[in-house]
């Protein structure tokens, strides 16, 4: 990934946008001044994509927009700059981005807690049968309350969250579900099993399947991971588990 | 409310259990090896709340079982003890059972960690938009991810969290907010408004209803109370704010 300039430079030239982003990020984007060419909510064909970028200084594109040698060779030699709004970047072939001189950004950090805060709503909305009781609202069928009615896990009576992957996302994950009170235990490359971390106890996998209450993955897309979670995971699993996947690594079990 | 016997006396008689409880209170109310009669998971109309309770030494009933005189002399002078399974007891006659010379027992604090909790999901799941990409899903029709899709309330990039009452469960859910890095304010009967107490700052009502993002409703049910949030509360509160009420202030806005 090339380093971003650090100074800012007035943009000339058209920006293409190849999907409509959310309303603070179109003001930003004309605030700018230069014209700018923007595509559809939907993500755009080959052809929509080309015609988008063709002529372009800048563009600005997402996940589903993939950048190879041919389509910058469409692009054309103005093209300055492409500005992934993702983290990741398994969309773009960085290598012929710099062979065609073109900057590639991307944007680490910007959704850590948001995806932190995503993935405790998912692990209390399992735990808590959140959405189990808005559907349960919505067929509008008489219901009577009961001591045994949509009682799930008691996240905050010793529960262990079990954090697969301990990088930005997973520490703010965990940060929230010590708020809870919850064991927390982690997997990560570069820390040994038995070390305790601010309130964190670092396990192997095996480990981490077979004690946690809640899993959840937060590791990146890699050889090693892409099929961490598999048929033989969810048996070292305990069988009352719960597992939250709001990792590129959900791909791997669809992709088996 | 009857102050709860300090020594534990080994039960005799019959103990009637309204409604069928979790596995582990029934089996926590089988191992006292007295005879113990229960209801089932349905609430009891009277003639079966009559019918249960006659005879019985020790009751354990839920809130929708209301204890009043006229039940208290069908039960019989045997009962020594009622056990509200509830911090509430709205649904029995205090001073009727202290004149029958009943112990009443409630069950406060055992839930507050797990009222803050559902009180976040419930957060989340409303901020985040959980329970509406639950629906989507199970539509099972076409959907294509773009940039501007269920983008609800970013909670930990400076939203502010109204606690409208500070008892222990209020305390439990601004602890949860700060790990979200939510600005939490507050009202509390006992606190001065523009105190600042563990990182929560105490305001009057009027203006939490008109700072929060997301309002949340921990008051007990009192004369004051019961309508504290209608049409007046409503129309104060941000357009884009967000309500959730796990009180018992929550009947209020039926009632009016």
């Amino acid at each position: 990934m090339t380093e971003s300039p650090t100074r800012t430079r007035p943009v000339t030239g058209t920006i293409y946008v190849s999907r409509l982003l959310t309303d603070r990020a179109m003001n930003h984007l004309h605030a700018l001044g230069a014209p700018v060419r923007i595509g559809s909510e939907a993500p755009p064909d080959r052809a929509e994509l080309e015609a988008g970028i063709s002529g372009a200084s800048a563009a600005v594109i997402t996940l589903t927009e993939r950048i190879d040698a041919e389509l910058l060779a469409v692009a054309g030699p103005q093209l300055k700059v492409i500005a992934n709004v993702a983290v990741g970047f398994d969309n773009i072939d960085v290598s012929a981005a710099e062979a065609a001189g073109v900057i590639v950004t991307n944007t680490p950090g910007v959704l850590d807690r948001a995806s932190a805060d995503h993935t405790f709503a998912l692990i209390l909305d399992a735990t808590r049968r959140i959405s189990e009781g808005d559907r349960l609202i919505r067929r509008q069928q008489p219901w009577v309350w009961g001591p045994r009615m949509l009682v799930g896990l008691d996240v905050s009576a010793g529960a262990t969250l079990g954090i697969l992957g301990y990088g930005r996302i997973g520490q703010a994950v965990a940060r929230r579900a010590h708020a809870f009170d919850m064991n927390v235990i982690a997997t990560s490359r570069s820390r040994t099993p038995g070390n305790i971390e601010n309130g964190v106890t670092f396990v192997d996998a095996s480990t981490l399947l077979a004690e946690s209450d809640v899993v959840t993955v937060h590791t990146p897309l890699t050889a090693q991971t892409r099929h961490l979670i598999g048929a033989a995971a969810l048996a070292a699993m305990k069988p009352t588990a719960y597992l939250i996947n709001t990792a590129r690594g959900v791909w791997s079990l669809r992709r088996r």
